[in-house]
């Protein structure tokens, strides 16, 4: 497919099919406040293009009965969500449904052309399965700033041999298919915009606490990408003035102080200082202790790995409580990797950010987990590229 | 005038006419990509209606001569900036000039009905002045959060009376024109962004420090006015942990550590407990002190001025650098009544966010004084109610 919509009336009609799937003509009509003769030429258009496809009569609304039309159902989205030590690939429907959604554990830190033949590897492995003959477009989320426009990341701390990497003109040729890359906690938050807890929700904030903690900005129902793609990284906001130094250089960051490898760092010294035999226990076992053993030890009721997720839900509600005084969001969703610790991380951030907000702006604001886990990221990327695809070239 | 743009095209040329002066019609064409003779449909439709008029002919460009139109110069803004402790009224041309400008001292506390007596008073003086025949529009800002779409301030902290108060009604009413609520510090950074430091920046934060502290924030050309109309309330900010006791009933919050206020407070403090002779002789004369004479006392060389203001702009970088990280703004405007503390405060505020931000979001970050001093909040308010009146109904 390389059709693309010729005006905005047909952009608007493909993403209302897209994000409420098929429909009647004269429901269309309505919605778009277009007359029916005016839609008619519109959607005539797009048949041709091959973007939409008939879809059998509408139900009566009394009179002549209407036709449904919806997106071409052989379309296909390709998500890829690359994080600090994983990746997941997952193809979808026009209307952002996952067919089939892999994951695997990979690094980063091995660099764009060995991270590239995985992620390759993996879409042949979707395609193989029946889900898709070819991609119709592919978004591409990686963790650090990405220079929007071409696709290129930019400075990403985590991820040594990407600075500057062509990634949308590299995966373009490769996959065949037109590419957008952009911040993985800015799809995490498109994610949960389309599919998930912020569907009725213009303004969000969406923080990601995985291996680093970023946030994903939505206002007026767009992602807010700053001037050099940075906008959301709040990992190096300070939070405890001369605190832990921090891989940044300053001292005090919040991701000094939480995040899941602050945690896992944090929880070793607990286990090795005899506070909990619960984490020795662990350590013991495994050698190493990730996010998910605190979340276990705090299941089985070990006050250590209690106070550490307290302690670290303190922090973040600490900086989320600035940024919510700051922006006035409707929504703050938490998501990421760290949400295993669930109740007790949101109780803790939430005490923080009601106690130290400003009134007004936590008046009707919900703090909630998002709904979505680790499809949120390759929902987002599929709506992404639809959300180029289906805008006049 | 009570007429309205038609549709967008013409909403989009009146805004042209307003922000860029007289034009051609042909250079006109030529920036909305419209044909020639779908623009001269639009441009007759706007001289039918008394929103714009005919102004001579375009010097040549080759060929037929161009006619030259502007917005119909007997247009009259009136635009009102209610602070703390004064106010300003000034009417403007449709270009956003000011024809006159008034400032008297007044004290918000005194509530709606005296403060908008004041201000009639001086509108009317304005009037008298031959500045204007009416108003076709007034912008008013008010020092406090607003609800936005009807112009109602909402528990605003320092403005005792005014909760809830129909401020958009009431004046429009009096006025007998359209009028349009904002909070004071948007309509600062609405109004360098007309005729001010930001007029080439989409995304921009403009800091006011005045009695109090607060921040505009202008994402995408638009401001960002949040959920319930607290967004850039940053006067409530954790600075210091356990700091200083705040009037919102928190500690440590920047306000209470730096602000007009704060400033006069710990000055007063210096002066008392003989730390500057300066101060203690500002403070004998006057028996009291303000932020002008820490300004001035730092001006003579004053030691402990000199420090009060590097504290006090360290406080306001630090959170300056979070937000910076946050929302990767393209630039910071300081503005607001402790400017008169010049380049000591601004090179404060750099070093700190310099020191603190992320160095991909500060690698093309300017941080300046606002150019229009008390004359951004008049312009910002007649820009706010014509980019009402120059939207379709």
């Amino acid at each position: 497919m390389t059709a693309r919509p010729a005006n905005t009336h047909q952009a608007r009609l493909l993403k209302l099919l897209r994000d409420g799937g098929p429909n009647s003509r004269a429901q269309l009509g309505d919605r778009m406040d277009l007359s029916r003769s005016k839609l008619a030429v519109e959607v005539d258009r797009l048949l041709e293009t091959g973007l939409v496809a008939a879809d059998g009569l509408a139900a009566s609304r009394g009179g002549r009965r209407s036709h449904n039309i919806r997106l071409n159902p052989d379309l296909r989205f390709l998500g890829v969500d690359i994080g600090a030590t994983s990746v997941d690939v997952a193809v979808t429907t026009p209307e952002l449904d996952i067919l089939g959604h892999l994951n695997q554990p990979m690094d980063v830190r091995e660099g764009p052309v060995a991270v590239f033949e995985q992620v390759l590897d993996m879409a042949g492995k979707l395609k193989a399965a029946g889900l898709a003959g070819g991609f119709d477009g592919a978004g591409i989320g990686v963790p650090g700033p990405v220079r929007f426009p071409d696709g290129v990341p930019v400075a990403p701390p985590i991820m040594p041999g990407w600075d500057g990497f062509p990634v949308r003109e590299a995966l373009s040729q490769e996959l065949g298919c037109p590419v957008m890359v952009d911040n993985d906690v800015n799809l995490m938050a498109m994610g949960e915009q389309h599919a998930g807890v912020a569907r009725t929700t213009a303004d969000f904030l969406c923080v990601k606490i995985g291996t680093g903690i970023g946030c994903g900005i939505v206002a007026g129902g767009q992602v807010h990408r700053g001037t050099t793609g940075s906008a959301g990284d709040i990992g190096h906001i300070q939070a405890v003035p001369d605190g832990r130094p921090c891989a940044c250089g300053n001292r005090g960051c919040l991701e000094a102080h939480f995040s899941g490898a602050a945690l896992a760092r944090d929880a070793m010294q607990a286990a090795q200082q005899g506070l909990s035999v619960e984490l020795a226990g662990r350590f013991e076992t495994n050698g190493t202790l990730t996010a998910a053993d605190v979340a276990a030890a705090a299941a089985a009721g070990d006050a250590t790995a209690l106070e550490l997720i307290r302690e670290g839900g303190t922090h973040v509600g600490q900086i989320i409580a600035g940024l919510v005084s700051f922006l006035n969001p409707g929504l703050v969703v938490i998501g990421g990797g760290v949400t295993g610790l669930g109740h007790n991380l949101l109780a803790a951030i939430r005490t923080q950010v009601y106690r130290q907000s400003l009134p007004l702006a936590t008046r009707n604001l919900p703090i909630v987990l998002g709904e979505l886990g680790p499809s949120a990221g390759v929902i987002g990327a599929a709506r992404l590229i639809s959300d180029h695809l289906f805008s006049p070239a």
